[in-house]
């Protein structure tokens, strides 16, 4: 994988650099920080110097978890572990002052107030400008190594859920289920939860990111349940609403025909080229015409990558179009106070017709169950 | 509750205008939003008035998890659902701006640097000045009803453990037996694990934030294992470590010893008016004495309440002194490469001697057991 990295931060270097300046960049967000650099212990920043010569800096001593082999130190990147509790970023700082780099790009929507103010008072005689999210925008596009570690975490997902299904359902707690998904995701070979698995019954269905409560699983409940596996770092999402005992309420089998209708339209509209918007203009369209309109939350669905919720918003004021190999979720959902709801949540790869259309990567069927 | 929240907010407003100035304070920690206004929805802020009427600002609605009752709106607090994606920081300092106070102090050690710039301009008119750590001030001396919290946090925590050390160790994986701890801990009541449960075999004992990994449980093995329930929101952690097999190595009796005494040392070290420093001292002490000083980590312990490495920190550089009824942790370990190693973690309340000295919460033995 290192010269996949090295590759990344070219691409940075050159984006920090274009006319060949001396601006150094210093990626502290984590996910950045991995996407740049592998699996590097908690904290770590990495610092991408105009010349080439890559720094990680970070606390691999103190009997810390190494988190993993170490990255190669080849491919121009090389280790700094640091002593004490000095702050790598601050640390990395002082190193491009002295390597004498004029100007260092730095993730004002990740480091704090606070801490920018120790980086800079580190960076003596060094200009510090907003690297902004250029390597969120790098991210955005996902290569196929990506896409892979994307398909092994559906596919633990799905079987988690399946076997899930297989097994008695009422009487147990939102709690206890979603203990049991995440040991599953862990059986079959995930990292871990891609994010805090949320099961809900009852009035709690349909309920975006529930908290798992201490309320059991009743007969005629809808039942929703939302996870991920989390695979190699990258992360995918899937949710489901399911009916629990024999036969649906009419009710519950409308509402969830609107919200299947409402996904559909926007995995329909996932092609390349296709505006943020319009994919969550699809989903609302539908939701708005049976008057569940106001129910849908503000998002119709998110990038996923190693974060689960990443560039692009599907929004009604996102900018921007899709483009292929982009993984996305489309998660609406509704809930009705008091009675409970219904989320349909899946996560795709946008390809061009040509390829195919849109790679579903969560494959469990969204029929309404009844189990 | 409420009263309480209400009376903490009268502590910090009185804090922000002495002089009864017009000074508004935005809270956006988390833990400090939940400290000052009980449980709350994720994201939401709190506008601390000069005069006394509070607002709450966060996302309620698009079926999202109201995250339990809403707080009461007595006691001057106000609720103030948000639409769409408008980040609730922003909206509090046009609330501020309105409201017409010159002065808005936010925590700038968790503001990012971009999120700042987004308040600074919407409080029009309004200087923006550093809250600093004045709420975390507050919350480093806990009242009676935080420390019976931490007091059934701790006995939670203690059953999963001792559930665990019955059961059968030898060939299970690390990440299995995490998995089964976070489960007892909900079993028994507590909201979730207080952080990501530790468990280290072999080589990788006494590792200080080991993630679990697949490596299956052997004879001879040390077995260090570092957990902790989150109730109420408040957070407690133990650490044990056991040999696997009957009869442990010498080296094991040896280490284990050593890293015991330090932990004592330090235990009987949290006595009110003590160094913070001091504290940690009476552990490393012991370990220099030993040839371990160097594998011990920064930090001896930490502050616990609703998180879980909070203010104090007891390490070679910490400034100030102990007082009572403040929860720690003394939490040494000595991690040999290649061979493992030993970590000891407890939870105690300083108390004067008067009061019968440090209250332990974590009462799991401490005798090097052979599992």
């Amino acid at each position: 994988m290192s010269e996949v990295h090295a590759a990344r931060r070219s691409r940075l270097r050159a984006r920090c650099s274009p006319a060949g300046g001396s601006v150094a960049a210093l990626v502290s967000l984590p996910a950045n920080v991995r996407y740049l650099a592998g699996s590097v212990p908690e904290g770590a920043v990495l610092l991408v110097g105009p010349s080439g010569e890559d720094v990680l800096l970070g606390h691999w001593d103190h009997g810390g978890d190494p988190a993993g082999p170490l990255p190669a130190e080849d491919q121009g990147l090389r280790i700094a572990p640091l002593g004490g509790e000095a702050d790598p970023a601050v640390a990395a700082a002082e190193l491009a002052a002295e390597g004498g780099a004029d100007t260092l790009a730095v993730e004002e929507h990740h480091l704090t107030v606070a801490r920018h103010r120790a980086v800079a008072a580190g960076a003596v005689g060094v200009r510090l400008v907003d690297l902004e999210c250029a390597v969120e925008r790098q991210r955005l596009v996902k290569d196929e190594e990506e896409i892979a570690a994307l398909r092994v975490a559906a596919e633990i997902t799905d079987r988690a859920l399946g076997e899930l299904l297989e097994s008695i359902l009422v009487g147990r707690t939102e709690r206890h289920l979603a203990l049991e998904l995440e040991r599953r995701l862990v059986d079959h070979g995930a990292d871990g939860p891609a994010f805090p698995t949320s099961v809900a019954t009852g009035s709690h269905s349909g309920l975006a990111g529930h908290r798992p409560t201490d309320r059991r699983v009743e007969e005629g409940d809808f039942l929703t349940v939302c996870l991920g596996a989390r695979f190699r770092g990258y992360r995918c999402r899937i949710g489901r609403t399911f009916v629990i005992g024999t036969s649906p309420d009419d009710w519950q089998i409308e509402l969830y025909e609107v919200v299947f209708a409402a996904q559909r339209a926007a995995r329909e509209a996932l092609t390349p080229g296709a505006e943020y918007a319009a994919v969550d203009r699809a989903a609302r369209d539908v939701l708005d015409a049976a008057g569940h309109g106001t129910a849908l939350g503000p998002v119709t669905g998110r990038g996923v990558g190693l974060e689960i919720g990443e560039d692009p918003r599907l929004s009604p004021a996102a900018m921007g179009r899709l483009g292929p190999c982009v993984p996305v979720t489309v998660e609406p959902g509704v809930h009705l106070p008091g009675r409970g709801g219904v989320r349909i949540d899946d996560t795709l790869v946008v390809r061009s017709p040509a390829d195919g259309g849109p790679e579903l990567l969560t494959i469990t069927t969204k029929e309404l169950l009844a189990l």
